[in-house]
């Protein structure tokens, strides 16, 4: 249900978000369930504790709230829930969608058609020459080029789009620019575009917060180009998430003697697409599959609470290999709502680890 | 039928398959026709009058084959016929196989697992380099590696594969040596592999030598490597008709920037399998659909002879686009082996074009 928070509505959806354990399924298992943040956050405690959590479950105070929502409006940055209509429409239709998304710069830019074009940091002069090249000419075709202001592609596929607008997705706050060296960059990218972070204003990134915003450059995005990145490197984690997320995959092949072209000639043989330019990018758009809309109706479930007999049940059929809440549901026989509310309660107990596309692993 | 010919009938094999316009479809329809070269030559005179034809149909006399024969057995090269037990499997499964092969050096390299690697004229070192390296793995794991003794990447397999045998297809004679300075590279193929053709010793190649040269080298093998090629070169010829063939092709993927990998990232794009090295050349050979067996039979029509109302119906259902012997059977409702008959004919005089596959054209 596509709406506008109001201030006290917003502040409850930033804590709903930021609460101790609860990442995007809870947070969106929650919001189908209790309907408002206000009301989830207050269930919270209890559903924590009936998950099997001894200590209280960490929620920030209104106050807390406020000081994240007063820092990024410093910085002349706006936060858009996941609910809101300014919220890009690739990334709400996520399963599940981040709950919310801090950016700066042209927000605008959000709401054209997004591609991204990511890989190495150590790259090579030609790889970059072809990134920019890329960027610009697809960029001049009315994309917005989306990748992570890191070194080598990423910088070389924003600096190509900079005249059209460029958006860089960072695993710290808005304002946490990494490599230092791209600070000109950055400034650049918000004249025309705009800087993105599921972070907090403020906070540097670490390693952990990487997942995470590779997933946002994929999720923003219809498809997604690797230029160049050599085995098991982030490029091919980011093609893989694309993938999942059911996004068109581009990859430009390389010769067998580079060893920064083992990873696109990899995603290629996998049954990435060749790309070799623009053309090949807008094919594949062409024949591109609709995004899936968002839910139109997130409350979904009538509200429901799960038994400690039910509860017992799903705990003991999880372990370390992830299984789908369907198969969990014909495991236990319980209704769905009943076993979704388990999961979320054993989740804010921290025994269970709830995955993107409907997957459960132990906590 | 597999047999191995008397003197006689290997003077008549040739005859036959050197007479004017019958190529290797007439050939392999003459033989089904007719069982015998001796018999299909008798009645070629009075096929090609009622195909239409004016003139008198030239036919090498005995004499001439003798000589053939003889430049053949000089240069200590042997003619294998299409029905003998040395003709190469892979090659008497094409539909149809060329009437007869000449080999000059170590025949029996022919009959091991045979891939083709083949490639740019003007080839980068790089592409070189891993065309003989490529070559001397497949080699070493008991593979003979088939090329074309062209220059760049041809040179390159057939030396990485001399310690194991490699064969050179050559558009000439098999003595026709060219390039001139891949003399010493012919001599030592000759010690350790063969050099084939379909031509008669002593000629010198022209250029409408090479499409037939083409599919000698993917009709041996089993898989075919391109590894640098432009767009519209010959190479993508042969990968085209391999994969007529029913046999792998592979590609090595190269830099958008490099025009030498346009070729063969366009045979990706186009479902080629991405070779980075053996062990992908190994795996699609494990995954290889098994040839087609050469007919067990080849008198598979009843010796049947065509009036001239159909002859008539059949040369004007011809056209220069290609059409399947199957539709024109379908197309006049009279007996398949009619058809054949009459198409043969037609083909003496003329008037038809018999192509690879089944398909004909207007002559």
């Amino acid at each position: 249900m596509i709406r506008r928070l109001s201030e006290a509505e917003r502040r409850d959806w930033l804590r709903l978000a930021r609460a101790e354990a609860v990442g995007p399924v809870a947070f969106a298992e929650l919001i189908a369930r209790f309907g408002e943040p206000r009301e989830a956050l207050a269930a919270l405690p209890e559903l924590a504790r009936r998950g099997g959590r001894a200590g209280a479950v960490k929620i920030p105070s209104p106050a807390e709230a406020d000081r994240e929502l007063a820092a990024g409006e410093a910085l002349g940055a706006r936060l858009i829930a996941a609910c809101e209509p300014e919220f890009p429409l690739a990334l709400a239709a996520l399963d599940p969608p981040p709950p919310i998304l801090w950016a700066r710069g042209q927000v605008e830019a959000l709401a054209r058609s997004c591609v991204a074009i990511v890989g190495a940091r150590v790259a090579s002069a030609g790889g970059q020459r072809f990134a920019r090249g890329l960027a610009a000419e697809l960029g001049a075709g009315g994309h917005t080029i989306v990748s992570g202001l890191a070194r080598g592609i990423d910088a070389a596929a924003h600096e190509g789009a900079l005249p059209t607008g460029t958006v860089a997705v960072l695993g710290g706050g808005v304002d946490d620019v990494y490599p230092p060296e791209h600070r000109g960059l950055y400034q650049r990218i918000l004249e025309t575009g705009c800087v993105v972070s599921e972070s907090e204003p403020g906070r540097a990134a670490v390693a952990r917060d990487f997942p995470r915003r590779n997933r946002i450059i994929s999720g923003l995005s219809r498809a997604v180009v690797v230029v160049e990145a050599e085995m098991r490197s982030g490029s091919l984690i980011t093609a893989r998430l694309a993938a999942e997320q059911g996004r068109e995959v581009l990859a430009v092949p390389g010769s067998p003697l580079d060893p920064r072209a083992k990873g696109t000639n990899d995603l290629i043989r996998q049954g990435a697409a060749v790309c070799e330019g623009a053309e090949d990018v807008m094919r594949a758009l062409e024949t591109l599959r609709g995004l899936r809309e968002p839910d139109a109706e997130p409350f979904r479930h009538p509200a429901a609470g799960a038994d400690q007999a039910l509860r017992n049940r799903v705990a003991g059929l999880l372990s370390p290999t992830p299984v789908s809440r369907d198969e969990l549901v014909r495991a236990t026989g319980a209704p769905p709502s009943a076993v979704f509310a388990a999961l979320v309660e054993l989740s804010l107990a921290g025994r269970a680890e709830l995955l993107a596309g409907g997957l459960v692993t132990q906590g």
